[in-house]
């Protein structure tokens, strides 16, 4: 007999015998009432034992964290918050769950303890949601480009290129750590490696993203990038996944619209197919929020910030204007921020991120034409020479959660950049292909899954929006 | 003005006056006729260039490579083979390509010389069709699932388990090679590495995903695996993209079922969306056996052979009946098998899959209840207590496509099982803890990505179906 899933139950269109469903007990209440959960939705399915005629053995094994097979008929609950319950005729126990030693009790416990039990907090409610937003999100993502013919392509994980800079990168080896061979020079001999070179964990597969984008026109990739800095924030992960669009002929200007377009899409989609989901991580964060002093409260809830995000464009404004903001705020007259702002070229902090979305545009913001020395070498250098055509998205709540740029598509002044910044231009060759045979005018963006994630969920941690992080310090499971 | 893509040009349902396109020179005939491809499809459209208004010295610099973008009427082409072709108006070179240096020349190139220029070989008609399948794939596979409710998870790349066994591991690490730290003991400290613990790339998300089965009932994940084996073959890469699905309660058969019906799905999805590529992918195989002796000749195209695993069962055997037909088989009798299959136990050699696969039974098969100790150590115990409820699927041309189990549900089996292969109990808690706590039937299984878009698009090497594979000693781009 095939069972049905709790879903499917709840959303039945009428009272159906003989249905078999099995999930795991959440609660047993009265020695009668069964709330069944088995993933497929938030929602719990009532299932109401006979329990004058099911043994006591029986019983006493229905407990939290119990695997149960439940056969019986749905019928229209008279309970107040449900439409069906499962009236059950039999009951088998599938897998017990020792009350004493299940970690995952009906209460609520810290995030701090169910990280530690990141096998089992998918079993609760909150991370039940997340990881199912999470999935939906993804496939948002996906279904956003491939609709607009984008080619999804997936760039190399392990790299021989360092050339990015994005910051501090893992080694990848099969040697045997202080027994590596050495070569003549008495230096590691990375020849007898397993890739017979150096190689890395991916901090961005745009390198490599731009060369397809050359040939197929628009591509993304969707897929982990890793960091090994040791940043120990709410913000931060080590292991993480980024979707990188890139986009042959489009501008800045394109690009920005490209980015906009796209966060607003897959935010709708999921709001439209995770309704439940969201409407209990809404109320969560409500709740969350009564903790906290009145004027520290959102003004928002999470649904209104989702919603907020759908119906405004997100405010354009150039890092020089923004500058100007930041100069003539009051935290900064009043020496509030760390840094403070004294002039044109100062590279922004999450404090002034903040400030500019959260208390003067009060929407998302895109800052764009950076001074070129604060930001990567692959940029579009601007006519005017100290500029180049960057952009940053930035989130109330989140700070940035994109990072994008109109790509330098000339040749000579990529080589002299390149030069500028003492990277040797044979370990580019191939990038630098693209610039020889048929450069053209393309820009792409990077976006942090798990920060979007956060921003969607309503999560404060980025610890707590992915299903295993990694961290400093961190790798269990 | 925005630019229209190739391919909608060629959809265009009338002439259209003043469309701007942009691509690239696939060839220039005659000082008249320009193939352009902007990657959106493998057609190419024709512009036509009014050579006799056009400067010498832009008529020179329209190379195969180079960036254009052209302005100018779509009108119905006299020509055959295409329905429509641009009568350019202006013409503006975004980006040369010199022809002396470009290598993509509009010839046939061998694979070997694509790979060595694998950021440049998508510009290729084989490659540009070979991306856009994959593309294509990839999402049915996401369609498949979502549809079906699945939650997608990403399990961790970096892992400090080591317990799956699958293979050989690349480490991660952050220390200095040949100058680690080293504790009391004189080992290594890795308690001083960035997690604290020694990790390595992960060789499967499965252990982690049944943690995550066993709470939301069905997931999948879909990303990169590693396996540092010196495997030089044309079906092995050190870096590869792998699709496991894993479903509470359903037993070896359900397993069996829900593969072979995602896969037949994901073919067809990709056969519909991708007519002109997998038509092109037919002829170039087609091309490519001709060159091969009369004997040696695949019986079907490649579209037949796409057709026939769409409309034919997978046929399913258990070990003990191949191995019967393997023992009875001409080759093996003829000792023409590299191993002779002796007796019941035997682990089946890539020989013997593609014997039972391509002459005995010439379809794909599921092979079944293996002997427990050829395979792994988490998969369920058959009441014979010598057999384990494994399945692989092999596919005609390529061998093991996918390989999968009923897994061990039972603590104390799974708990002895463990003890006799020497793997410390403590380094698999989690794991064991979904058998702890609510534990139930469970199956799920791993299909190699690349080895599917082998399939798919007819092509024979590995490394010529993902961007930029990582192989023994190549880690380059």
């Amino acid at each position: 007999m095939k069972h049905t899933k709790v879903k499917d139950l709840l959303n039945s269109a009428k009272p159906v015998d003989d249905v078999l469903v099995k999930g795991w007990v959440r609660t047993f209440r009265n020695n009668q009432f069964i709330a069944l959960n088995d993933g497929s939705t938030i929602n719990n399915i009532q299932c109401v034992v006979d329990f004058e005629n099911t043994p006591a053995e029986t019983l006493k094994r229905i407990t939290t964290g119990a695997a149960v097979a439940v056969k019986g008929n749905l019928t229209e609950s008279k309970g107040a918050g449900q439409k069906y319950e499962v009236q059950v005729t039999s009951l088998e126990i599938l897998g017990d769950s020792d009350p004493e030693k299940f970690p995952m009790q009906p209460k609520k416990h810290s995030l701090e303890f169910l990280r530690e039990n990141a096998h089992l907090r998918v079993r609760t409610n909150v991370f039940g949601a997340v990881m199912r937003v999470r999935s939906v999100l993804s496939f948002a993502i996906h279904q956003y480009f491939q609709e607009k013919g984008f080619v999804y392509v997936n760039t190399p994980i392990i790299t021989g290129s360092d050339a990015e800079g994005a910051g501090e990168m893992f080694q990848v080896t099969s040697l045997p750590l202080n027994n590596a061979p050495l070569n003549e020079e008495g230096k590691i001999d990375y020849k007898q490696d397993f890739f017979g070179k150096e190689t890395n964990l991916t901090v961005s597969g745009q390198l490599e993203g731009e060369t397809f984008a050359m040939a197929l026109g628009q591509i993304y990739t969707f897929g982990p990038t890793f960091r090994a800095e040791n940043s120990n924030t709410s913000r931060h992960l080590a292991e993480f996944w980024m979707v990188e669009p890139e986009v042959a002929f489009n501008d800045l200007d394109a690009n920005m619209d490209l980015a906009e377009d796209f966060i607003q899409y897959v935010i709708k989609y999921t709001m439209e197919r995770c309704k439940d989901d969201l409407a209990f991580l809404d109320q969560r964060l409500t709740d969350e929020e009564k903790t906290k002093p009145t004027a520290e409260r959102s003004e928002m809830s999470l649904l209104e910030k989702l919603q907020f995000v759908l119906e405004n464009n997100f405010k354009r404004v150039s890092y020089t204007e923004a500058i100007d903001i930041l100069k003539n705020s009051k935290p900064n007259k009043n020496k509030k921020f760390n840094y403070i702002i004294e002039e044109w070229g100062a590279d922004l902090q999450s404090e002034h991120e903040r400030f500019l979305v959260e208390k003067h545009f009060k929407c998302p913001v895109i800052l764009f034409d950076y001074p070129a020395n604060i930001k990567a070498f692959y940029m579009r250098l601007n006519e005017d020479n100290k500029t180049v055509r960057a952009m940053d998205i930035l989130f109330p709540g989140i700070g940035e959660i994109v990072g994008g740029s109109q790509r330098e598509e000339r040749l000579d002044v990529l080589q002299q950049k390149i030069a500028e910044l003492g990277i040797d231009e044979k370990e580019l060759w191939w990038y630098l292909d693209t610039r020889r045979f048929g450069t053209a005018v393309h820009s792409g963006f990077g976006l942090g899954f798990e920060r979007l994630v956060l921003f969607v969920t309503g999560m404060t941690n980025i610890r707590d929006v992915i299903p295993f992080p990694r961290t400093p310090q961190n790798a269990e499971f």
